[in-house]
């Protein structure tokens, strides 16, 4: 199951050795990991970091409540509290990424290790269910993961819009054999929290994604094989496209492919 | 299946032969019936309405972020519109409702059969998902409806706190076969929006409810026979509460038994 998901990965590093999601995020604030979270910790649930000032709060609040598919919410901080007491008890929001990016005006300013610096006290963090969250379940359920990488597409399915956010869906892929998309479909239907079941299966055109093999993000291979089909699944970083889009005055998310590792086990978002 | 439902109700009123959700609404709206929802437009979801200003609604929405079990938020709408645009396009929050309750400081002030006297532009509507949503579902599986009214509860499980709002949640309850409640389980958590599965399954006591035969609020009988086990639901009263106990300037509610009926099909809320 780890060789499935983490083919590409060089696995040398001590923090691979650590099942403990507290001490993975202890190595990661002491500077000793600055890499993807894929792999860490494996079976605690990672997620979507996105920090605005607590004036953009409700409206990113308000657009993820009228799109809960790509922006399910798992957990809002009070302003200016670092510490997401849900999930992560114990963590540190500013500290515990390997690497973070802030934004001013919908542009790109720096891409820290943390963000002490940037720190003020009417941040609100948003942590939003990300797909790795239901791998797992897939795996054991018979459904090969021949993604490597991340494959997220821009689509023309328009959010509802929230106050000064509106813009269209990301989505993520993956390829498959159709009775695994079958199976695909309701393995991740336990995991609402984190997305759910596809928002679309077969061709990418239908959704307005016009060359498969050039994703808007990411980087990889769906390792696509004769008779797979294509599905796809509201993205998470889809919030962070409505932030960037509003050209919020501030806001800070984690960098591609290193989010949050929380305490909490992947299973416990399974509704059943 | 209306009869279980509704043996208790007087059906010779013709909004019972109304089956569009929208006349049903402009019945009421032109004041032709004040009286329960329950029964009316069978197969739409009806949803609990609690109404705050603004400067309120960003310590709500994160109580029911916080708290999706018994505040599972289906809309908000925008400060000062009265259309829940989402779930019901057409229809006023001012008007619709058969009656409403009006609070100052925690204090029942008035209950209206409109409120058109009392809206203000900074007001948000909260729609919050109903358990008489899965009753449908329930029957069809094979569940009895025993029970003829409504029986809520004030549990001690307390809620997590948001912002200026903690409480206990409060819940509903009904009594049937522990083999029926099996299946209840199943049923409903396919309906994770309209609270899911119940809370607790026997005895009483053990979330705090110290005399099942006095409900904190409502009336009617649960009809527990002999055999019977105790079911207990996260209950959508429950954001109306935190708004009570946290003695909110100004709060609008809907009277009970009397919420708003929605376009949205029961089904439509199953997510399988």
């Amino acid at each position: 199951m780890s060789l499935a998901l983490h083919s590409a990965i060089d696995r040398s590093h001590p923090i691979y050795q650590e099942s403990d999601p507290r001490k993975v995020r202890e190595m990661i604030r002491r500077g000793e990991w600055t890499g993807s979270t894929r792999g860490l910790a494996m079976g605690h649930t990672q997620v979507n970091l996105i920090i605005v000032p607590r004036s953009d709060a409700y409206d990113m609040m308000l657009l993820c409540q009228r799109n809960p598919r790509p922006c399910p919410l798992l957990e809002v901080t009070d302003a200016g509290d670092p510490e997401p007491r849900i999930m992560a008890p114990g963590a540190d929001l500013r500290t515990d990424l390997p690497r973070y990016r802030v934004f001013r005006h919908g542009e790109l300013v720096d891409e820290p290790t943390d963000v002490l610096s940037y720190w003020r006290d009417d941040l609100v963090g948003f942590l939003v269910g990300c797909s790795m969250t239901f791998e797992g379940a897939l795996l054991a359920a018979g459904v090969p993961l021949r993604k490597v990488g991340a494959l997220v597409y821009r689509t023309n399915i328009p959010l509802r819009p929230a106050g000064r956010f509106r813009c269209n869906m990301g989505v993520s892929m993956m390829a498959m054999p159709v009775d695994k998309a079958i199976r695909a479909v309701q393995v991740t239907t336990r995991f609402p929290g984190v997305h759910g079941a596809p928002i679309h299966i077969g061709d990418p055109a239908a959704i307005g994604i016009k060359d498969i093999e050039r994703p808007d993000w990411g980087t990889g291979t769906a390792n696509f094989q004769p008779g797979d089909t294509y599905l796809f699944w509201p993205c998470g970083v889809t919030p962070v496209l409505a932030g960037l889009e509003a050209r919020l005055e501030f806001m800070i998310t984690h960098a591609p492919a290193t989010v949050l590792v929380t305490n909490m086990r992947d299973e416990a978002l399974s509704i059943m």
